[in-house]
C-alpha cells in the first residue's frame, strides 16, 4: 500500500524537466523503496509555450502561483526556477504554510538562506537542498547525517564544472584562458556571460552552504574570500607542472589555529593528490573529520539527470518522514552567524609568484634580500629569459602569512628592476 | 533541552572502545546537532580484566547479558563483538524486544542477515550497519538515502584494506606475495591467520551487503563468486604495468544483459582509472546509477576511529528518529532472495593469461589457432624466454564468455607444448 504524495514544482527548465522525467519513469521503484506514489499536481512556469519537452503534460503547467500555494493537498514544493526573486518569496510562502521545500538554488541559499531556514524551523517544514552543491554527489546528506559524529575540520572542493573544464583543458593542451573559454562557450560548457562561473561566484555560493555545515554556523557568501580563474595564465600552468603541481579552482573551508577560513581561489595542489586528477566537468570534495579522517567524494557536479537524482532523492527522504516530527539532523541547527572568519592577513600558506624583472646582475640578490627581510624563505626558484633585457623569475615560498606576503609584494613592486608581478597563486598542502 | 538516550554495548575491543571514546568526548556536539544526551549504561564483555583502556569506567563493564536485554531503558544496542555467535542471538533478542540495533558485523549480516532484518521489520526496530562496509565511508547511507532515486547499475569496490595494502606494496616494490604478507603481518595490517582477508571472505561479506542494496534483493554470501589474491604473482603485476593496468582485489556487483553478477576477484583495471590509484589501507567504491552517472567514494575502510565514526553516526541517526515510525528508506524493503545470479559461465570479460610453454617454433601458431576455434581473439600478446627451452606467453583477450574461456584453457592445457598456465585474471572495463 503506497501513500499518495502531492507535490508542486516551480520551474520547468532543464533540471525541472529532468525531475519530472524521473518521477514519471520510476513510479514502481519509488513505490517499492519508499511506499509512496508521487503526483506532480502543478508546475509553475512563466510561459507554457516555452516548455519544449513534448512529454511534459500540458495540463500540469500553470502561470498562477496560487494553484500551488493555495492547494492544501500539495505537501512538497520543488523549486528549480533559479534566481533570488521571486523564488525567495515563493519558498517563504511555502515554508510559512508548512509545505516542505526541496530546492537546488545555491544563489538564494547562500545569500538569503537565513530567512528560509528560520521560516522552516518555525513551521517545522523540511528544507532540503542536496542538489544545490555538487549536483548528484550526496555530500549534504553525508555531512548532515553520515558524518554527524565528527567535528569536521575542512572541506576542499572542486565544485564548479565550468572552471574545472577550462583549467583541465589549459593543463592538457597548454592553451590560454581566453581561447579555452571561447571553446567551452561554443560547446555549451560555459555561459555566454561566464562571470558567475569564471569569477568564482558559483563556487562561493556552494562553499557558503558547505562551510555552514563544516563550521556549524551560518555564513553569508559575502564573508567568503573569492578569486576567479581569469588571471591564471598558460605560463602559470606550465610552471606548476614543472614544480609538480596542478592548478585547480578550489573552494576551501577549514578550521585553522587562527580561526575559520573560507575562500575560493585558484590553487596549486600537488600533482599526485587525488583532487589533481579530477578533470573536466567532474566535481570532487575532500572532507576531513576528526574521527573519520580523510574522505573523498567524486561525481558529476551538474547536468540534468545528476541534479534531478539529488532532487528526487530529497523528495523521497521527505516523503518517508512526512508524518514524523522534523528530523533534527536535516534541519538547520545553527542560528548564529560566523562572527568573523580568520582575516585573510593571518592565513598561512605557501605562495607561487611570477615576476618580470630587468635582466641585470644583482636582481636575484635584491629579491632574496627583500623577501628575507619579511622572513619569507624561498622553497624553489627558476629564472628564465624571454626577451632581451627582461628576465622572468618564478618562485614558491615556504609558509608565510598573507600579510607578510602582501608587504613583500608591495616592496617587490617598488624595486627599480621589477617590471610586473604577473601572478600570485596560493599553494595548498592540505593540512600536512 | 536534550533528550536522554540510553544505550547498551556488546563488546569493548578496539572498535568498541573507540565508540565509547567518541560518545564520551563529544557530548556537547551531539547535544547541539541531535539534541540528545547519550548514556552508555552497560558494556557486555567476556572478561572485564582484559579491557585495557584505562579510561573505560569499570562500572560499565558486565558479563551478564541480562543487564542489557532486561533493562527497559536501553533503547539502542550497539554490537561490536564480532563473530556470528553469540552475536546473532543477542541481536535477535534485542530486535524482538523492540530495541534498535547498530552493528558493524559484516560476517553476521552476510550469512544470517535475513533473520535479523525480518525481526527488525516485525518489531519496527531500526537495524543500522554503516560500519559493516568500508569503515568510515558513509556508503550505506548514500545507497539507501542519497541515491534512492536511482536504479543502481553497479558497484565496484576496493573494500578490503589488507589485500589492498599487499597488492599496493607488491606493485610499488615489485616484491612477491609471501614476502609482503609477512611484512603486513609484522606491521599489524594483516592477521596472523590471514585467510579471511587474503582469500576474499571479508570482501565477499561486504559485497553481499552492498549487492543486496544494488539489486534490491537479499543475497547470501554463498552466492558470491570469490577468488583471493594468494595466486597473484609478482610477474603478473609486472606484466599488468607493462600493459597499462593495475591489479586490485575488486568486489563487483552489477546488472548485466545476462542477469545479476556478484563476485570478488583479483582484477586488472586500467592504470589511469580512479580506482587504480587507491593505495594502501584506503577503500574506495565506484557506484553507477542511471540518473546520477558515476560516483566515487574514497576513505579509510577500517581502523578504530573511522569505524567508530560510522557507528556513532548510526546511533545519532536513530536517536533523532526514535519517536517516529520506522524510516522505510533505512529498513530492509526486500524479503526475496536473488533467485540466481548470472552463471559465471555467461559473464563476458576480457582475460589475462600467463602460460609457460616449450620454446618451439609453431607454439604461438598453435595457441592462436586454438583460441580462434573458440572465437577468442587476442588483444595483446608478449612472448619472452626465461629459461632455456621454455617460453612465457602472456596475452590479453578481447571480451569473451567465461564458458568459452574455460573451454579454451582446457584445450590449451592439453597442448603438448604447454607446461603450465600460471595465471588467469579478469580485465575490467567498467561497462565501457
Amino acid at each position: 500500500m503506497s501513500e499518495r504524495l502531492v507535490i508542486g514544482m516551480l520551474g520547468c527548465g532543464t533540471v525541472g524537466s529532468g525531475v519530472l522525467k524521473l518521477l514519471m519513469d520510476k513510479q514502481a521503484l519509488f513505490a517499492e523503496r519508499a511506499q509512496v506514489e508521487i503526483e506532480v499536481r502543478k508546475v509553475l512556469v512563466r510561459d507554457p509555450s516555452r516548455v519544449r519537452e513534448e512529454w511534459v503534460p500540458r495540463e500540469l503547467l500553470t502561470t498562477d502561483p496560487d494553484e500551488i500555494f493555495e492547494d492544501p493537498e500539495i505537501q512538497i514544493v520543488v523549486e528549480v526556477m533559479g534566481g533570488v526573486n521571486p523564488a525567495k518569496d515563493y519558498l517563504m510562502m511555502a515554508l510559512q504554510s508548512g509545505k516542505h521545500v526541496v530546492t537546488a538554488n545555491k544563489a538564494l541559499l547562500a545569500q538569503q538562506g537565513d530567512d528560509l531556514f528560520d521560516a522552516a524551523n518555525e513551521s517545522g517544514a523540511a528544507l532540503h537542498f542536496e542538489a544545490a552543491v555538487a549536483g548528484g554527489i550526496p555530500i549534504i546528506s553525508a555531512l548532515k547525517r553520515g558524518l554527524v559524529s565528527n567535528t569536521l575540520r575542512s572541506v576542499y572542493g572542486i565544485i564548479n564544472g565550468t572552471t574545472n573544464y577550462i583549467l583541465s583543458a589549459m593543463t592538457e593542451e597548454g592553451r590560454g584562458f581566453e581561447e579555452v573559454l571561447a571553446e567551452a562557450q561554443a560547446k555549451g560548457y560555459a555561459e555566454s556571460d561566464p562571470t558567475d562561473d569564471v569569477e568564482g561566484f558559483d563556487a562561493a555560493y556552494k562553499l557558503a552552504i558547505l562551510s555552514s555545515l563544516i563550521f556549524n554556523k551560518r555564513i553569508d557568501v559575502k564573508q567568503i574570500h573569492r578569486v576567479g580563474i581569469q588571471s591564471v595564465a598558460a605560463q602559470d600552468i606550465a610552471y606548476a607542472k614543472q614544480f609538480g603541481y596542478t592548478i585547480k579552482l578550489l573552494a576551501i573551508a577549514k578550521r585553522t589555529r587562527n580561526g575559520l577560513e573560507a575562500r575560493v581561489n585558484p590553487t596549486m595542489i600537488p600533482a599526485d593528490h587525488p583532487l589533481a586528477s579530477v578533470n573536466g566537468v567532474y566535481n570532487a570534495l575532500l572532507v576531513q573529520g576528526d574521527a573519520v579522517g580523510d574522505l573523498m567524494f567524486y561525481g558529476r557536479g551538474a547536468g540534468q539527470m545528476p541534479t534531478a537524482s539529488a532532487i528526487v532523492s530529497d523528495i523521497l527522504n521527505i516523503a518517508v518522514e512526512i508524518d514524523s516530527p522534523p528530523n533534527l539532523l536535516m534541519s538547520c541547527q545553527h542560528s548564529e552567524n560566523v562572527a568573523q572568519l580568520s582575516a585573510p592577513d593571518h592565513v598561512i600558506n605557501r605562495y607561487y609568484l611570477r615576476i618580470q624583472t630587468e635582466d641585470k646582475s644583482g636582481v636575484l640578490g635584491h629579491i632574496g634580500h627583500l623577501l628575507g627581510k619579511e622572513d619569507i624563505s624561498i622553497h624553489t626558484l627558476i629564472q628564465t629569459k624571454h626577451r632581451p633585457g627582461e628576465a622572468e623569475i618564478v618562485l614558491i615560498t615556504h609558509p608565510v602569512s598573507e600579510q607578510k606576503l602582501r608587504q613583500a609584494v608591495a616592496e617587490l613592486r617598488k624595486l627599480e628592476t621589477t617590471r610586473r608581478i604577473d601572478s600570485i597563486i596560493r599553494v595548498e598542502d592540505f593540512g600536512q
